[in-house]
């Protein structure tokens, strides 16, 4: 029984993160309480605290794993020497889609709910994502030295590429007759498109 | 005196909008109660009841002025014979990015805040949306016919552009050193030059 249970923690852990990212984004961090936590999970609340030690530290959980998430990928892409630049912005362009159709919940209250992160965490968090566009700013940057890129302010580009995908909140609650794909492959010939020189 | 009174009340109205906005926008519209505002605008709040009818009532004036404001600018484009579609679909992405820029309080609580309108008005605002939206892919679609858009998902072109010019919020918290011109020019090539074929 003992080597079973971390497995069988680990699993309630997940499903308790999860069902925080769902409240967290539905009814905001602030609003949402450990009661609503444990009616969402179908546990008593004091039990939660046997798998959790506050609302705060699911919060970090969430913000700081899609924070390295996106991080990760940008250190493997820009390790890779062969791709181009417009190819690097492809990529990453292509990873944020995903996640916007794979992990909205999460990628919501990192975007929308991180401001209610704890010192020193909410320093960090924020240090982080800056690092995050500074090094996309990089990319382009450098694109535009190659002759990959148009003339175009890096900032501006890179706030370009991070917002539009935030409209796939909106496909996930229409959806109409368009597939993930099928979205993906109009925003990538929108977004990169436009950055080719 | 009586002849004066009129252009004051609605100086007052007007600020009180203002503020109803700003308020809106920081602590959301649930939060927001009669006192901030009265305290935003340095009057007491039953003097409030002169101008105003309700909170709603504002909520309700700010939305449907800046969804007005955007249906009346397409009207305006979408009887121009001299623009190709094209034309059309910068001028929109021009009008989207200066609104942006200009009224964010506003067209951020019309986003984000809208969905606390009373019924008929939530409907009503829901609607005009949807037809905007609409619109909006009559025009990719009336391109990709003509030859001028490359084939793209309208829905998702619309998608595209609508959320990008959301990254103006984080423009007006940082900044940098890019002008609201720079900004403007850098996400036109960006997001049309990708539409063109």
């Amino acid at each position: 029984m003992s080597r079973v249970s971390p497995k069988k923690n680990s699993t309630r852990k997940d499903a308790i993160s999860r069902a925080a990212a769902r409240l967290f984004r539905e009814k905001g961090f602030s609003a949402t309480g450990m009661r609503d936590l444990a009616l969402e999970v179908g546990m008593e609340a004091a039990s939660l605290y046997n798998h959790i030690r506050s609302k705060s530290e699911l919060l970090q959980e969430i913000c700081f794993r899609i924070a390295h998430t996106f991080t990760a990928q940008l250190d493997e892409l820009e390790k890779d020497e062969s791709l181009s630049s417009l190819e690097k912005l492809e990529a990453v362009l292509r990873f944020h889609i995903r996640m916007w159709v794979d992990k909205l919940d999460e990628v919501l209250v990192t975007n929308n709910e991180s401001r209610y992160l704890e010192e020193p965490y909410l320093s960090a968090f924020l240090n982080e994502r800056r690092v995050y566009v500074r090094r996309l700013e990089n990319i382009i940057e450098e694109g535009i030295r190659k002759g990959q890129v148009r003339q175009i302010e890096p900032y501006a580009a890179v706030l370009t590429l991070m917002s539009a995908v935030r409209g796939i909140e909106f496909w996930h609650r229409t959806k109409k007759n368009v597939s993930a794909q099928q979205l993906e492959e109009s925003m990538v010939a929108n977004l990169v498109t436009g950055l080719k020189k």
